[in-house]
Parts: structure tokens; sequence; C-alpha cells
């Protein structure tokens, strides 16, 4: 059969009604580097890994000679104080390179939130809106009426129709798969210009405060800047990957900074 | 595995032998415009919904803050008089983004129906002539030769094969696969000029004349108008939907009224 | 679940080592040709129908209001001599629509053939010579060396591999995949001018004749030429439905003799 | 359901944890020349098939009239001295025709490869340095760092990341997904300058050298050249075969040297 979407354990965590996170690559990359930030800010300990046929079909050499697949990584962190939450916080490589994977993905990573007792889901992402911002703000978008009311007193925009008609991707298909698992999902995106193949720090900044004082959590917000430095490298080869689902299918090679191929 | 096609039912509703009324996105939205009506009109209770990984990945913003996945949904309603049949009636956001998807929807919900003793199917939709038309009539294709003597004497053009060659999609699998399950089922396509991006209420009216007519259904047709009017900017919407299909995989956004894109 | 590919039987004909017989549209549709006029002239019984999610998600009207799916069918023949074996024949209005179809109609069939006990296969189709001819030649391909030397005194050339390097579709998998099933299989090929959207009843002719040598069959060839005027009809349907392949998923409409569209 | 991917085994040979080497068409061909050239000089036993839905779907015939299915194959060799292994060779006309037909291919093998025991993988191909190189190196890739440790010795460059950013196709997913099964797995890739059409006997030397010499297996490459030369005429079907890929899918024709067609 098709390898389809498969999530491989290391360790089964034992945790409290935790708290879900999602930030996989898209617009700015706001939601892959806000949590990716949190990750690392929080020490959050890596139990999980996701590998599908809906991601591309490559493998990718970040450093040395290690190979690692395209995949999303889920980390747990277990609450200090007795106001916070439990939390799963799943970055990714990629999101599906084909419609169909999308909903698919989204579906196995729900199924598996379900045997931890998730509560509550925040997807994180970015908002497009055309020009550069010194202020982004932050949009939410929830699958319960309730939860526009919870987080009202937020720094958070609720008048998102007017502002987004569709969602395209992982971010808004957890927040619309999760209601048939009834598990309370928002949507979280910051305001970015939307450069591609840039991610946008100041985004990724104004998500993680919301999402800091909605769950507690004490994030020193100064490494971040650095930290997107960093993550650069990794990010650019993301988007050179990227670039490739838009060459045929016989080309089994892969263009890379020297003008190198490989097969 | 894949998350394929699934319906999700909040009620089972004790039907006798129920007639099934199919009204999806299409040429001039005809279909969808008629069924909607109905559901409207004859105050039809939503009992089920209709989600598939062969609608596009994404969720829709209608209004406030509220993310709603594309998806079908579905509606039942109790004869009031003993000449008319219990009706299950399906309306959605948007048809297969994929030409697979198409038989494996209409499939399912023909197992769906099953379930209820549906006795009967009517598939509406828009026929495209080309040229603006006053008085829209209403062209049949059946999936059995019986049909077409039952209803001869309704206003329903007959000689369909001088007209359409083929049907594309839904409305024309339902009555087409509906034969596999012994289940007589009658398409229903309303002349329209086709202009895209503008759902036709008048053919959508001489359809539901029809329809109404045979299912002895008493439908106020004065309201349509305006009902079509309130609907536009849904339409609008699952039009912009309809034109991310073309755009490439990895474009994880979706542009909007205001310039403004999100992932 | 997905569609996939069903066949649904109306009888179960009891077969003697029946041979079976495919032809389905391809270049010049020689192969469809060829074995629909074998089941007319033999006057064979249909006896079950193919469906497929890979065919496109269409219905056609060939006349009157009657939809028909796209679909192929099945017919069987009792042999009439000692020297004759029984039949079952298979023509279609399509192929698959995706690359992947094609392996999973072929294995579908031959795992349906195997309850009727098939000892032998012939596939019949046409090969493109780029140029009119007036006595095209039959050109043989087969999945095991011995059938050569079987069909080598019958006018079947056999230096393939010096006129065609691959067969695309349906015919060439009948005969490679049939190995897997350990069926003896030969794909007879009628050389044609290769002219799109029309039949080569030629070409055809040379294909039946070889093939009712090998079968003692007792074929009137004089009314081919009519036959296949009267099918242009549906053959122009089939080939409208093929230019469909290559229109945009999103338009839900079918092109029509008279700019008539539907949907 | 879909065919997918099978595997048809011929003989069940008894090894002694084997290594396994995988050679598929790619750049410059270079793994699939290096691996073809093992399992003649080693006189390796054919004894398994895999074919897929996966490849295109076509049949080649290779020559006079047999048909041949796109395939991979798997030969085994019996370890003839204490120092070396047994080894299960995988050599094939094609890679995946689409993306997610790679992971499925990889993932059906090596479950296959997991009865036999395997202990270690080499997955051999080209890596397209732009400009032709008289001296190809061997770059390598690794599924675990304990690798580039125990290979260092071995003519092999390791500073890979600096080099190519990914690796597109099974070379790659075998070592990236062997490891979720356990198996050391160790990507050999030689420099090539990749002019497509071409098979690169140069490289597939170095790379057969380096691999020769860790698995202590005595290769006269004095053949190299002239083996290559015969396999010139399949290569260039394979190719063909793979230009095919960018053709409509409507179109059931196969080109040819001399301008025929089939169907």
């Amino acid at each position: 059969m098709a390898m389809a979407t498969k999530i491989i354990t290391f360790e089964k965590p034992n945790l409290r009604n935790p708290v879900f996170i999602e930030g996989l690559p898209g617009v700015g990359n706001v939601g892959r580097v806000a949590a990716g930030y949190l990750v690392e800010e929080l020490k959050a300990k890596k139990f999980a890994e996701l590998i599908s046929s809906h991601f591309m079909p490559i493998v990718v050499i970040p450093q040395g000679s290690q190979v690692e697949m395209i995949k999303a990584e889920f980390f747990y962190w277990k609450a200090k104080e007795k106001n916070q939450n439990d939390l799963i916080i799943m970055i990714g490589d990629s999101q599906s390179a084909d419609p169909e994977g999308h909903y698919e993905i989204v579906e196995e990573v729900l199924k598996f939130l379900k045997q931890f007792n998730v509560r509550e889901i925040f997807a994180l992402g970015g908002l497009n809106i055309g020009i550069p911002t010194e202020k982004p703000k932050v949009v939410g978008a929830v699958n319960d009426p309730s939860l526009e009311k919870k987080y009202k007193k937020y720094n958070i925009i609720f008048d998102t129709s007017l502002r987004v008609g569709s969602i395209v991707g992982a971010a808004g298909l957890f927040v619309g798969l999760a209601k048939y698992y009834n598990i309370p999902a928002t949507c979280l995106l910051g305001e970015t210009s939307g450069m591609p193949f840039l991610p946008d720090p100041k985004s990724a900044e104004a998500v993680i405060k919301v999402l800091s004082e909605i769950l507690n959590l004490k994030i020193d917000i100064s490494r971040l800047q650095e930290r997107v430095k960093e993550m650069k490298e990794f990010m650019k080869r993301v988007e050179t990957m990227q670039t490739q689902l838009l060459q045929p299918p016989t080309s089994q090679v892969s263009e890379k900074e020297k003008l190198t191929y490989i097969g």
C-alpha cells in the first residue's frame, strides 16, 4: 500500500491536558519561526516525527554528510507552574506538496493528539497584508464562537472575515478539522509583507507575545532575531526544496548553491 | 490512510421513502442556488456534513472569525401532505478539485443515501446555451427510460442528446452511478448563458418550478432574487476559492478582496 | 475509500477455457473498432460492466435522454464448433485518464478473468506508421517466446522491436501483466496512419482477419465499413470527451457540437 | 484497489546477513550502470521483480517481439570468501513517475529487505558537478554519523552538505527511510557532468571501486566501457520512455526511432 503519512514515536510522554501548538512553513514562515523559537526557549523535548509521501520525495543534507527526511517534529514541554499547561509543539520542514496531502497530514496529527487528550489547539501562521508594517498585528480565526469571547481580551483582531477570505493549507485545516474531534482551535496569524523566501521575525514576535500571554509562558523574545539568522541557512534549503515542486517530475536532480546537482 | 471522504451525521432522521435532491456549484451555480432556495423555503433541517480531501485544502471565513471547512451539507424535510415525499437535500461549497474525487464523493453519498432507503434522485445543474435567454428551459437526463415517460408531462425537454454530449462532474455521476444502486435518477438542467462567477436565478427558478410541480412542493419563488443577492457574497468566496485551483500547489496563500494573503 | 475500479456482473456465464479479446480506444481506434465488430458479428452477449474513478468524471448522452457512464463492457460468446474457443470480449469508451489508472484497470480485469479460467489473451491496438497505407500489416508483441513460434505461420510481423520501442496504455499492460497471472498474451497491432479523431477500418480489418484465422472464427468483414460509419457519432463523443482531459479541472463544463455547455 | 507496488519473488534465497545495493536510473545513470555491472561481473542470480503503478503505464520491447514491464529486478550473490557479505542488488528501468511513488517503492523494498535481515544499504547515484571531470570523486551521504567514521578511510568525500543541498528520488529516500527500519545506509554519489541521455561510465567506475573496496569484492573494471556500449540501446529506450512523462496523458502513443507510433 501507499506509504501515506506516518508518525514515529520515540517516547510516550505522560502529559496533563496538553495544549497543541503548530508551526509549519508558510507566508513569511511566521508559524514555523514562532513555534521553532518556543521549542528552543522552552527546551521542549522531541518525542515523535511525522513523515509523509505527501512531502517532496527528497532528503536534505543540512550539514556534514547526514541525510534528513523532510519531516515534521513533535516536542513536549511539562508545565513549570500551576497556571501553565503542558504543551505539544509541532514544527516542520514543509507542508504537503499536493492538495490532498494537507487533509491527510492534519487528520493523522489530530488522531495522534487525541491519544494525549489534547485540550486546545493553536495553529500559527502569517497573513500577507502586501505592505511592510512596523507593528504587525495578530489576527485570529476560531472553530467555535466561544473562543473569540475567551481571547478577545488579548491583543488579537477578530474581524477576520474583513481581512481574509480563506486560509490555505495546514494551519486552516487544523482549526477546521479539529471541530470534528471536539477540540477548540484558534489560528493566530501575524501580519507580514509576505516577502517570499524571507522569514519575518517581527511578525513571529507578535504571534509569540500573544500566545505567551494566553498560555502564561515566560518567553525571552530577545534572542529571536539572532535565532532567525541561524535558521536562515536551513530556511534557504526549505525554499530551494519548495521551488522543486514546480519542476517536471522526471528531473531527478536538485539544484544547489554551487550549481551542483545530484541524482 | 488518506482522509478520503467522510460524512459526519449529527442526527439520524426517521424518513419515509425520501427523495434526494442535489445542488452543487457548477455552470451558473444553477443547481446550488435552486437546492439552496429549497432548503431555506422549506426550512429543511441540517443533519449531516460531508468533508473530503478532494476538496481544496482551504478553510473559508464567511463572517466574523469563524472558520468553515469546504463541505457539503445534508438537510432533511418531512412531508406535510399525503402527496408529498420526505426529502433529503444536499448543497455544497464546491465540487471535487481533482477528477477522481467526483466519483468518490458521489459514491460515498449514494452509500449514505442507501441507509435512508432513498427512492429517487434529482440532480440539479445548469446547461450553458452560450447566449442569454429570457425564458430558460429545463433539460432532463435520466438513468432509466421509464423516467422520461413518467416526467414528459412536466415542462422538461428530453431531446437531450441533441443539446449536450456529456455532463461533467457530480450531477451527471449521481444519475449515472445511481443506476448501480437501483435508484431512479433524473438530472434537471436549467438553460443559462453560463456567465462565470454569476449565479443565474432565472435558470434556478425554472428548475425549482419543474421540481416543485413533480414533488408537489409549495415553493414561493418570489424571494429567490433577494436570496440570490444575499448568497452573492458567499458565492464570490466560492469562486475565489475555485480560481485557486489553477495556482501552483506551492503557493500556500489565498488572494482576497483587499490584496491580503494568508498562510 | 476511493471508488477505484469496479466490475459489475449481470450474469455468470459458464465458459469453457475462454480466450479474452480486448479493444479499447487508442491510435486510430483500431482495437476498439475491431473488437466492437466481433461483438456485433458474433452477437456476443453482454454480461458485465467496468467503471472506474480513473475514467473522466463525466457521463455521456449518446441518444435521447439516457445517461451512460464512461465504462468498459464485457461480452461472452460460446463456441459453435469444436475447433473454436469460448470468448470474452471487452470493449470500452476510454482508457484511464491518469497514468496509475492503466495499471489498476488492467489488474482488476485480469483478476476478473482468472475466475473464468481464461487461457489466452489477445489485446488489439493500432501502430502509427506515420503515412497512409493501402495494405496495413499486423505487428505482434507477446509475453512469452512460445507465442511467436505458435503464431508465426499467421500473417503477423514479429520483428516488433525494430518498429516500436514501447506500447503505451492498456493493450501493452494486458500483455505485460498477464505474465504474472500465467496467462499467455499477444498484442496485435494494425498499422495505421494514426489520424487523430478518425477510426481506421482498414487497419481494424487486418487485425480482425488475423485474429479470426487464429481463433477459427467465421467473420463476414463486408459490413465493417458500414458499421464504422454508424460508430462515428459515438466515436466523435469519445474524442470530445478525451479532449476534455486537457482542460483545467475547474471547468465543470463540456463543450459540444452546438457550442452548448452543461454543469 | 489500486495496484500500487508489488514484489514478485521467484526464489527465496537463504542469505547470511546480506548487504543491499541499489542502482536506479538518475543523473548520468551512474547508479544504474554501477549496480548493473556488479550484477554481471558477479553473475548474481535474479530472484524477484518489482512492478508498480507508479511507473509509466507502458511496456517496452527491447528485442524481438517480447514485451517487458517497466520494473526493478532483484539479484542475490553468495559470498565466496570469509571477508565478504552476501549481496542483494536491485537495478531498475525507471524511478517513480509521480512524487508519492518514490516513497511507496522505497518503503515496499525496505519491508521486503527486512525479511532477509539486510544489515546495511548502499544506494548508488550520480552528483552533477556541471562540468566534465577526468577523475570523478565519490561523495557520501549517510543516515548515521557512525557510518562516516567507518568509511572515511575509503576514497569518499564527506563534506557533502557543501556540495549538495538535497537528494531527489529513490537513492536519497533509501538512506533516509532506512533509519526508521534500523538499517545503516550510505549513499555513494559519483561526480558527473550530468549530460542527459548519456550514461557516465567513468563516474560509475569510481563508485564501483569504492564499493568493491568496502565490500571486498574482486571486480574486473576493464569490461565496463564495453558493457556500457551494450547498455546504450536499452538506455536510449529508458530515456525515450522518460520523455513521455512530459506528454499530455491523452496521447496513448509512444514515439520511436523511426517515427512510428503505437496505441
